[in-house]
């Protein structure tokens, strides 16, 4: 048996229609599963466990290739697979899709130490969540299923040690106004950290302990933002994935390293900025993270 | 002749009705000029040119006088003046007070080596400026001024060295949705220097060769948001009116000094948190800006 891929994801890859102020694109691949791989691929090697519709291409999979991305473990599923979070429309079809999707971990994907639930159906995330004798295990999610399915939600949400969620989901899961009281709220429900996403704003993580923040890289332009959370999370699993202990000093390092992914995944559409970006560029802005949030005492 | 304060502010002290989630105040001193004087107390000897109506009491008068604040150059005028920015009234109000306010600063107050145009209408703060042979200037503003009267507007912003701005303002005054891209359009219009406030999020300091961002305080409470932006700016510029030089190093620290202070400010109505203040307080959360922003490289 081949060793574990260190760091495993589970999670969607579609085929997004995207339309921003900067134009659009019919046919754009996506899905938090696409965004966080290709994203942690600059660290890590990385496994995927997804749900494809048959309009996936041999295009398609050449980005996951290109990419060292081990995709032996997606499921094929029989029909189109458009993507689009803000339409009820594609939330019925994610859930008709996962309705039948019963995911069995290889043996090989089950020993993988480094484990991202990215959003599905919060149920979905826990089976696979058993499934796999994690070291750390991260999770995403959105309103839909903390509106939905919360009861579920909230069993999946205390068996994972981080929780990487945006600003509002964050205060609509805590169900309070204020944040940081909503941040620590969270960790009450069981995750021993909290990374809230805030796009523009930067990010911010909590632990019992511990508190940091940082603002976002200025960017002068986005051109599209689908896929900067999940970015986000493949720099911040991708890091951790590669690093030797998880601590604070690393877990800083390591939400730093999710903004510049973030950053550059909003560049362009899909993950296009992602597939041509070399490993120095990643290491200059990091740079310029220390830089530009540097003060004297 | 007297020795000049190092800092002078000229803008509105004002008695404000205010109302938050979290309780109502029928009498609460505030005005831009009352929340920025108070902050740079803490670093700075401030002199102080408002215009006040007859409702204020003598102790109004107290809250400048136990913070060692020089009101001489106050005007009086007969009338009340409630103020409230949300309120086209109040507005008019101001714009009726001001219209007759023709200030002629004293031999002393156009000493002042640092000065601070708080948010009044634009042709007032140059009329100030233009008396005052300042080190130093820097302002603020709103949308009333960029919407109502942005040509005088655009001629005060060209005679000061920084402009202190709100996100939402920066976009509206720049006409350009992007954060970045509206500050460096601004330092096209005269300052040197553009901070700008973020609230919750934070701020963002801008010059020609520099960017500097710190995420706010986090806050389990915001009491009453208020005066959170002229606390700001008094910690920014008393910091800066006592360092020794202004460079990047001072102003950097002076956007951090800014940002505790509009923390300590927010919570409680009017200045009665930075009435009670104590310098060790400011210190210490000062080093907590530091501790919460850090990572290695």
């Amino acid at each position: 048996m081949s060793s574990p891929n260190p760091l495993l994801v589970v999670g969607s890859v579609a085929i997004d229609s995207i339309r921003t102020p900067f134009g659009a694109r019919e046919r754009s691949l996506g899905g938090a599963a696409l965004h966080f791989s290709v994203s942690a691929s600059f660290f890590s090697e990385v496994g995927v466990v997804a749900v494809i519709g048959d309009d996936f291409t041999e295009e398609d999979h050449q980005v996951f290739r290109e990419r060292g991305i081990d995709t032996d473990k997606t499921f094929r599923w029989a029909g189109e697979y458009g993507y689009d979070l803000n339409t009820a429309h594609t939330l019925d079809t994610q859930l008709n899709v996962f309705a039948d999707f019963d995911p069995r971990l290889s043996p090989r994907a089950r020993q993988s130490p480094f484990l991202f639930l990215a959003n599905i159906q919060p149920g979905l995330q826990r089976k696979v969540r058993e499934q796999v004798d994690a070291r750390f295990v991260a999770m995403d999610t959105m309103n839909f299923w903390i509106e939905g399915a919360r009861e579920e939600l909230l069993q999946t949400i205390a068996v994972v040690d981080a929780l990487l969620i945006n600003d509002a989901e964050a205060r609509e899961l805590a169900q309070e106004a204020n944040l940081i009281r909503a941040a620590r709220k969270i960790l009450t429900m069981g995750p021993q950290m909290v990374v809230v996403k805030r796009g523009e704003y930067g990010a911010a993580f909590f632990t019992r302990e511990s508190y940091f923040a940082t603002p976002a890289f200025p960017l002068e332009s986005v051109f599209d933002p689908t896929g900067a959370g999940d970015s986000f999370a493949g720099g911040f699993m991708g890091y951790l994935a590669q690093a030797e202990k998880i601590d604070d000093v690393t877990l800083r390092r390591a939400v730093i390293y999710g903004s510049v992914m973030a950053s550059f995944n909003v560049e362009e559409f899909s993950c296009d900025r992602l597939r041509r970006l070399r490993p120095e560029e990643i290491r200059e802005r990091f740079h310029q993270f220390k830089e530009f949030t540097h003060f004297e005492i």
